[in-house]
């Protein structure tokens, strides 16, 4: 991937784009971007693609958005939200945020922000009274600087 | 609703079945008990029915267990769990616990737990790596005692 300071484009501020995840984004380091999260483990070409489809069959309702440094053509962010229909709140729809990352090489651009703001507008537009997401403590200032507030706590328990 | 201490069946044990949410649970208190939890508005027949039937086309991705006290009909306990595909973990899942309230009347007889386990215990069947939840510092010690832990706090935004 390349180096933000010494990138194709001759040394030119790199630009990004964003937009949803495409099913060719396994080709453009989507999976090793998630690495930087936590363990992705060793997924074929067809399990991507049949996951791929399994999230995209519930359209709006489970959105994963990517930033595309433009002259790499390479994932330099992501971040997905699932919508929750409830019954309580007249029938009231919830976003879940999850898997907010910034590749390391382009941190510091704000890019993070505009993964949440994305992922935030289509929770608006798709008539959610609320988003909601988990996170580290240490990441608590960054969320507030995207318009979140700590509400609780986060419980967990693992199967494996 | 009957007082646990002074029901209709003349004043023996009440005994509870836990099981998935039907359509007809709208008429036996299920929205008053959502109401202990938070604001539930004023949900007509119809707009009950639609979003039922919207869950449910999520089948076994999106379950709301409830808790009906036999001798009354009513709904005691409820909870819910939605089942989200990810790529990261070998393409892995997890379950977001929500919506888990008790009849004020029924507390103290580990209906709680119950519901918890019975979500948990989905979770587990449907292949998830973990399962989590958010709450507030207060429920830290129930929940821990469901088998979660706690590890890390939630960030929210609302629209309303």
């Amino acid at each position: 991937m390349a180096d933000a300071s010494n990138s194709d484009n001759g040394g030119e501020k790199p630009t990004f784009k964003i937009r949803r995840l495409e099913i060719s984004d396994k080709r453009k380091g989507y999976m090793e971007l998630l690495g930087q999260l936590t363990v992705t483990g060793s997924v074929t070409d067809d399990e991507f693609d049949q996951r791929f489809e399994e999230i995209s069959s519930h359209g709006d309702d489970h959105l994963i958005c990517v930033i595309e440094e433009e002259s790499s053509g390479r994932i330099a962010g992501t971040g997905s939200v699932m919508i929750e229909k409830k019954f309580l709140r007249n029938c009231g729809k919830v976003g879940h945020i999850e898997d907010v990352v910034v590749d390391t090489k382009f941190r510091g651009k704000h890019l993070g922000k505009q993964v949440v703001e994305f992922l935030t507008d289509h929770c608006l537009a798709m008539g959610c009274y609320k988003v909601i997401l988990d996170c580290s403590a240490e990441k608590k200032v960054f969320y507030e600087k995207c318009g979140l507030v700590n509400k609780g706590i986060q419980m967990s328990k693992y199967f494996d």
